[in-house]
């Protein structure tokens, strides 16, 4: 099994993301810090990796912290976590789980626990195995959706790497694969940081689920030729009404499904869920270092002067969405309604903050 | 300005477009063979580059065949067109001028004319010299289409570097930008070979033209955003009923702008319009090597083993097309009629073949 992120004689060992393919290194963190950094910049990536790498952080910031006070204590432990909020803006299950730790600390702290930084290492170690439960139960729930034979599309990295393993788009091709499905994958390579030609196809041939890859540019074609029956993607955030942040690209990508008429599946566990934003409008998106865009692996491809645009992700309204593939079920239209269910069924998981 | 191809001392001298925009370097052929792999390997691309270099490379090919007989001459000459017609499947433009060459030395041996290898290269010489003529008209033309402050999206290349200068697209927008209209341009990087990020990013620069590089993937995202007015590609073949061939891409951006209601340019001159076919099914599409989508740049960035689909072109179906752009003039739709209109007037230059 793929384990991108591992606790570890109270180090937080990684899978260096930005080496996949080429080479299957780790990276292994003794500091909160290189943790945020490696969130910073893409070692660890992927909406719910994300998120339980930022638990850890705030577990391994915690070990450093003394227990002078209770109050003293917090005060530290929270201050660590809003540095480590500050890594990167657009993934919810970053905030979510910064959130579940701190609260966690509350509860610990009310009950009148000592040793805390082992009780909140345990935290961040469950969240990490819950994390992977919970793309199990999402790959069943969704497997149903998808159908012998079906050519399915996805774009970026949704995959055992971006999460704890297993994976959200990915787990539902898993989870379908496994029962015997017949199915074909095609990855959208996704620039500009190619988390599809890297490692989606990286994990599609450990796998051995039969994929080919292509550049996003040729998604559309593929969909005017009959190529494609499904659509999977993963979320960065998903906002009250059901309009979705993901990957640079996403967007497109359900344009051309809704002009082909072809169902397009967004797969997140409830983390990604944030309900205290009314509309996508709303959701920060990151932008980037142009050299994302203007190099690869230090080879420059467009003139160094060059202005670019680099935004990580963007938002897909609602209406080109046709289900959700949560881990409590699977969510569709009339989405206002089946939000406000979702919503309903975890507030006590995802109070706002 | 910038000449893509150039006839001196009996050679072919090509600016290698592989090598921009790192270095500026140029490609001498002294046999027609060099023009041919020139051809397949993309040191010269572009529709109308590609027509122009297949013209030079049969007068090259001439220069080497024995005036025996008429007809010898005559079936030698027809056979370097024919095996330069294999370099490239797509693009018209270069069965169009292989075609106008064979019929040129059919005409000069017709008048009894010595001295034929001289002759086709006159003509392929004037070939080139015609073709800025008509991409400076065909931007005229299409220059009154971009207002002052317009946002301008464009794919792969159609600029002098797909030409024999000018451009096409890019040949509009020149044409406007040299009328004092204050334009921004947004350029997809085109993968998988780059001619955005190598090619068009490069001609922008060079002319001082205020341009923005963007992965593919982004192109919906900023149509979203409202930040895209018009959109303007070359062609690499257009049908009777207005079915456009272009770079791999070109169909999903049409796509999104149809749904954006963005209008949609394609710029090309008559020498891309083949009226021999009825519809864009009809057109070959190009598969190129999977190096080109697994590898970046000559970087290797997916797993060696990997599937890939590399179709290089797409077809547009004519619905989505706003208007095509052409030396002759802007024809609108409905295309049954301005098309066929065309096709009347330059019966005489666009015999199938």
């Amino acid at each position: 099994m793929i384990q991108p992120i591992l606790w570890k004689n109270n180090q937080v060992v990684l899978i260096d993301q930005n080496t996949l393919p080429a080479y299957e290194r780790q990276v292994v963190c003794s500091d909160y810090h290189e943790v945020v950094d490696a969130i910073k910049n893409m070692t660890v990536r992927g909406a719910p990796a994300i998120g339980v790498a930022a638990a850890m952080a705030a577990a391994l910031g915690s070990l450093f912290v003394q227990e002078k006070s209770p109050d003293h204590f917090q005060n530290k432990f929270n201050a660590i976590c809003d540095e480590i909020a500050q890594a990167r803006p657009t993934a919810h299950n970053l905030f979510w789980t910064l959130h579940r730790m701190k609260r966690f600390l509350q509860k610990c702290l009310a009950s009148g626990k000592s040793n805390l930084s082992v009780e909140l290492v345990k935290e961040a170690k469950r969240i990490c195995t819950e994390d992977v439960e919970i793309n199990k139960q999402l790959g069943q729930n969704g497997s149903s959706l998808l159908a012998d034979g079906d050519h399915i599309l996805t774009h970026c990295n949704a995959g055992a790497l971006a999460t704890a393993g297993y994976g959200t788009a990915l787990g539902v091709i898993r989870a379908a694969f496994a029962q015997g499905k017949k199915l074909h994958v095609y990855v959208d390579e996704t620039r500009p940081v190619l988390q599809g030609a890297r490692l989606t196809a990286w994990e599609m041939q450990k796998e051995r689920i039969p994929a080919t890859l292509i550049t996003d540019s040729m998604a559309g074609y593929l969909m005017q030729q009959g190529k494609i029956d499904k659509i999977i993607v993963g979320a960065d955030r998903i906002v009250s009404n059901g309009d979705t942040a993901n990957k640079i690209g996403t967007y497109s990508v359900a344009v051309l499904a809704r002009a082909h008429r072809i169902p397009f599946y967004v797969a997140a566990p409830v983390s990604t869920f944030d309900f205290s934003l009314v509309t996508g409008a709303q959701i920060p998106i990151e932008e980037r270092d142009s050299a994302e865009v203007k190099q690869f692996h230090g080879v420059q491809v467009a003139p160094q002067e060059i202005d670019v645009y680099n935004p990580a992700f963007d938002v897909t309204p609602a209406k080109w969405i046709t289900a959700f593939i949560t881990e409590k079920g699977v969510l569709t239209k009339p989405f206002g309604r089946t939000l406000a269910r979702l919503r309903k069924e975890v507030a006590h998981e995802t109070v706002a903050f």
